[in-house]
């Protein structure tokens, strides 16, 4: 947080912080917790998730309102606009990872009936354990503020596009051997979509914090693209 | 626009709404090929939206940058700040719609060795028609400012879903009779799905446009429910 001497103002970033710090806690819950459902087959915590999704909408908006009230009463400059416009970026991006946890949750129900193979559920159990350490980290770098730390994190969602590859190409493959399977894997495939979709937006806090950090935008390409859009492609 | 006397800062607004109308256009042009793209099999179409993304982002840039300086350097209070947050959110949500452009262009490789299924294909251009005309009018809303039309246009994304839902239904019919659609019909629901999203952000930026204009955030339940993830529920 920038140094300067109204309190008041610090006060109201403290806030902002804190309240970003706790719907990043919920979102990280959220989708841990829609994965535990998923492969359990657990719709009470599948509902449990859903119900969530109602307290990180809350959230978000109040982050939205405080920060707005906050740049109209103090007319903040530079680093500590920055800060806000931050915290109303992370906002959103949080509340999409609560949006990620809870279309997985409501696909509970779905797969019910055939369960969700041993193998598959591995791979995402996986897949999402990887996206929620991202997730951690990005937000650890959001109270230590290291523009360094949040440039290698940005630089590092490729190890997760692998996996989900991997991931795709084996749920086709499921598919392909036994149609009964077509309906609960394309529930799953969206599943691991969602869940490769949390590191991209890890990605972007990442992006957000070095912003907050230098006012300057990372260079270089982003390396957040899915590449399963090639898988069938004809070589 | 709401009215006041600073000459320069009216000029610094205007700048920003041309900026979205130019992104607007360029969102709706994006998804709109890369269906062209994707029924045509149009490998060369496919490749120049990708390649428009590039300019998408540096347009997102571009408006985060000038929202940023007018904020610090005309310190605006109530509807002229709320007037700059839009920007910044709606600049947000049609970035994210050239990104799905851009990801339906993606998958067009990939299903160039089978075609898309003329039916399946009338079936995604009918959907992207829906959320394109929707995006027009929100976009439209946002030059006239309608408070009320903004909350008619959010309560309407039943439509696209329920065509969506019966798509995905559809897609899922074609995998089970021949495993050799299998890879086709899973880039063509991803593409179904990038087009429910258009939808999605429409209804974002409805809501944006009737926070600028009053205020307040539109009361009751958002209707943007994805509600495929029911499909296969055992009833």
């Amino acid at each position: 947080m920038p140094a300067h001497i109204y309190t008041a103002f610090d006060e109201e970033l403290k806030y902002l912080m804190r309240r970003i710090s706790e719907m990043g806690g919920l979102a990280e819950q959220m989708v841990a917790e829609s994965v535990r459902a998923l492969v359990n087959s657990d719709a009470a915590l599948a509902q449990k998730v859903i119900s969530d999704d109602t307290i990180m909408d809350a959230a978000e908006r109040d982050v939205g309102d405080k920060a707005i009230v906050t740049i109209a009463k103090r007319q903040p400059m530079a680093a500590d606009l920055r800060e806000i416009i931050g915290a109303l970026r992370i906002a959103s991006d949080l509340e999409r990872v609560g949006d990620m946890g809870k279309n997985n949750a409501k696909r509970v129900m779905a797969v019910q009936g055939t369960g969700v193979p041993r193998k598959l559920a591995r791979g995402i159990e996986h897949l999402s354990e990887l996206a929620l350490t991202q997730l951690k980290e990005v937000l650890d770098v959001y109270t230590t503020r290291s523009a360094e730390k949040a440039k290698s994190i940005r630089d590092r969602d490729e190890e997760i596009d692998a996996m989900y590859t991997s991931l795709f190409r084996e749920m086709l493959t499921y598919m392909m051997e036994d149609p009964r399977n077509i309906t609960t894997c394309t529930h799953l495939l969206f599943c691991a979509k969602n869940i490769e979709r949390v590191g991209d937006h890890a990605t972007n806090i990442a992006e957000t914090i070095y912003y907050m950090t230098t006012g300057a935008q990372p260079e270089g390409e982003r390396p957040k693209d899915d590449t399963t859009t090639a898988v069938g492609v004809v070589e």
